[in-house]
């Protein structure tokens, strides 16, 4: 079930290379991972974890409401996180050459149907 | 000159609330504030660059190019985040009801400027 979506994920943004559902810990519930040469997806998503877990406290430091979506661009790659618990989240990384706008519609469209498999 | 530019940014982007020129220590270079109730926009400020930097050292340890721009979607507010220098990042804020991407495009063309500025 978790694992068809984050392919669909993957394979429908156009330049996905892997999609990871996670907790806040740093463990994966399931991933989907297209082997690219130089990235160790693993390490990635256990680092965005963190990363996460900092803007998460930010977030509720500020008050300014939950946190719902972040958006990386580095000079390889767009990762696109979503909030969807308190502790999970979803993960998509891109190639820069990929679909942005598609990759985030994607999540937000399989996101209820992420949050209904997790409950 | 930097404040003329911030202030652009703010009134320009539609909803824009605050936008500030600092460096990842924390110390602002230069802000333009809107005034909005329950928003502490120089402790989010400083917030955020705790969490940049974070990013920033991830964005190096996994080897993924250089961190280009940062987005961060709360219940309330869009946070878009856009590295200038090493040392040095552009942060505008803007409530949820305002223009996301025109406040992504306007830090996109104001940025050499900036840079320019601060060289």
């Amino acid at each position: 079930m978790f694992n068809e979506i984050l392919q669909g994920l993957v394979k429908q943004s156009g330049g996905g290379v892997g999609a990871v559902l996670m907790g806040y810990d740093g463990i994966a519930v399931e991933q989907y991972l297209e082997p690219i040469e130089g990235l160790d997806f693993q390490m990635m998503a256990v680092e965005y974890a963190n990363v996460l877990k900092e803007i998460k406290k930010t977030v509720e430091i500020l008050d300014t409401g939950m946190m719902e979506e972040v958006a990386i661009k580095t000079e390889r790659f767009f990762v696109i996180i979503r909030a969807l618990t308190d502790e999970y989240f979803l993960a998509l990384t891109l190639e820069r050459r990929g679909n942005f706008g598609k990759g985030r519609y994607l999540m937000m469209r399989e996101a209820p149907k992420l949050l209904a498999a997790l409950s």
